[in-house]
């Protein structure tokens, strides 16, 4: 098959490439690389099925040309900075939520039907039931990313009805592993590093959150669009665990060795917008027979080894 | 207090207008008349506490010009043409949407803190829970329209959590009476004028909707914003009944002494993404105390006296 990626340079676009690529089809990777890394892409530009496409999802004559031949768009490009959101507002509409509404008009205006979206769990802002199905009762959105996800996932359902689109939506946790470059692993590694003996924590560090492995994500999603055919596809992705982000902290020092002592900014909440307790309900995707290969544990000490042995990113993305 | 309606010069809008008027309050009405009437004013424009703006919500200068000293924004500007988002995908996005940003940017830039907005029944897509309350499902949309209601709330909801705003979300079934300038009481009627023998119905006529009075629907706007004093406020905006599509030809046909051929266009569904059933739980509404005067049989009567009286206004809206 022929994918375009959107965001084929971040860190799930990259996973998902080169996962595609192995299966012997066909990728156009787009992306503007304002946040992107052209390093994540090394092994993909090897392969003669892949074609990288330097461009903007506002661009939307670039875009429609960049679909043609297309059979089934990953569209992954974000603002993924969920913190900032109050900081600049319109960030999020214009990146998240009118970028997706570009990608809908360039595939309707190419012929391209089949969608798969990278929404979140952040859509169910701060939810009553744990662990949270997909039909959970109508949340109330809490940050301005959730805002655009949920505008994002309107727009593709919407579409699906009125011009026979078939889309996959998918809810995602924190995803960890190879070629990450933003989260709490991120933060407090970079942190440590240059002071050992003082951690900051956002929060009370008893915020409980879920987290998955990059290449588990990626299996989910594969298997998702090749078992399930609805017209409209909406699954959770994440663990069917969940851990403090204090466990979190002390995994990481332990494999670093060190003793910080910890200063929390306080509250049950990160910053504002964050989500106290974030638990996905994944028993419609392990239905269909998936199953992480990862713990959380597991997942955080494999995306410190990688940032460890990549020390780029760390100047790269501050 | 002082109010700002975006839309003032709508079928809503106006009446809201008039209401608050008379209530003593302050109003400056903002339209770019696309679709509103001037007439609809006419009362208002005699009141020193009313002021009108000529603008448009694209237009985030002007908006936020006019903001300044408003205490409550009522913002019910939109693209109110359900039926036709797969002709035109980008006015939902742009008319309703991006506008309902602009109207909040310019309340944060202007230090209005408190917002009504008009959403809609149509959000809840194709429910599986009858009567549909606030909390039901997380729905999937299936109307452009509706998505971008959704997207709407979720931006509302966001500012509430992000800058302090208190919000107020009406999801109103169709509304009836004075003012009515578009729907099937307008189409019925307009269509028997022409030709009193035959009449062309969109679907097969057994589409389930529910609808209310526009004085009752105002009543309701009025008690929510007095008696509701969460963050984030959202309510059900109907009768506690539905009708058939035809009852309400056999109501329309008996008022005006016809008896026409019905010509189905077939399907349960009178266009793609309409909704077969509407009926939303009022619980919550009529928890605060609020009662409808009129049934829906008396709403739409009263409608169609309301348009034999005013036959200028099937030109104007033709």
């Amino acid at each position: 098959m022929n994918f375009l990626i959107t965001g084929a340079a971040g860190f799930i676009g990259s996973n998902l490439v080169d996962r595609l690529l192995e299966a012997d089809h066909h990728v156009v990777g787009y992306d503007n690389f304002s946040t992107g890394q052209e390093t994540f892409l090394e092994r993909a530009k090897i392969s003669p099925r892949f074609k990288l496409i330097r461009g903007d999802t506002l661009d939307l004559p670039a875009l429609t040309a960049a679909m043609q031949g297309i059979d089934f768009v990953f569209h992954l490009a974000a603002n993924a900075d969920v913190r900032f959101g109050t900081r600049r507002p319109y960030k999020d509409m214009e990146q998240n939520t009118i970028a997706t509404f570009n990608v809908l008009e360039a595939m309707r205006a190419s012929g391209v039907r089949r969608i798969g979206f990278s929404s979140s769990g952040s859509i169910y802002g701060e939810p009553q039931v744990f662990p949270t199905p997909e039909n959970a009762p109508f949340p109330i959105q809490t940050s301005l990313y959730g805002a655009s996800k949920l505008a994002g996932e309107g727009l593709i359902e919407a579409f699906c009805e009125g011009f026979g689109f078939q889309g996959y939506i998918f809810r995602f946790v924190s995803i960890l592993g190879e070629r990450y470059t933003h989260g709490h692993v991120f933060d407090f590694y970079k942190n440590l590093l240059r002071h050992p003996a003082q951690l900051n924590v956002l929060g009370d560090g008893h915020q409980r959150k879920s987290y998955l492995y990059v290449q588990d994500c990626i299996d989910a999603i594969l298997t998702i669009i090749t078992k399930a055919q609805e017209k409209v596809n909406i699954f959770n992705l994440g663990a069917n665990e969940y851990c403090q982000v204090n466990d979190s902290i002390t995994w990481i020092c332990e494999a670093l060795g060190c003793k910080p002592e910890l200063i929390y900014s306080g509250g049950s909440r990160g910053w504002i917008g964050d989500s106290p307790f974030i638990f996905l309900d994944t028993q419609k995707l392990l239905t269909l027979g998936w199953r992480p290969r990862l713990t959380i544990k597991e997942s955080v000490l494999k995306t410190l080894t990688y940032l460890q042995e990549n020390p780029w990113l760390l100047e790269a993305r501050s």
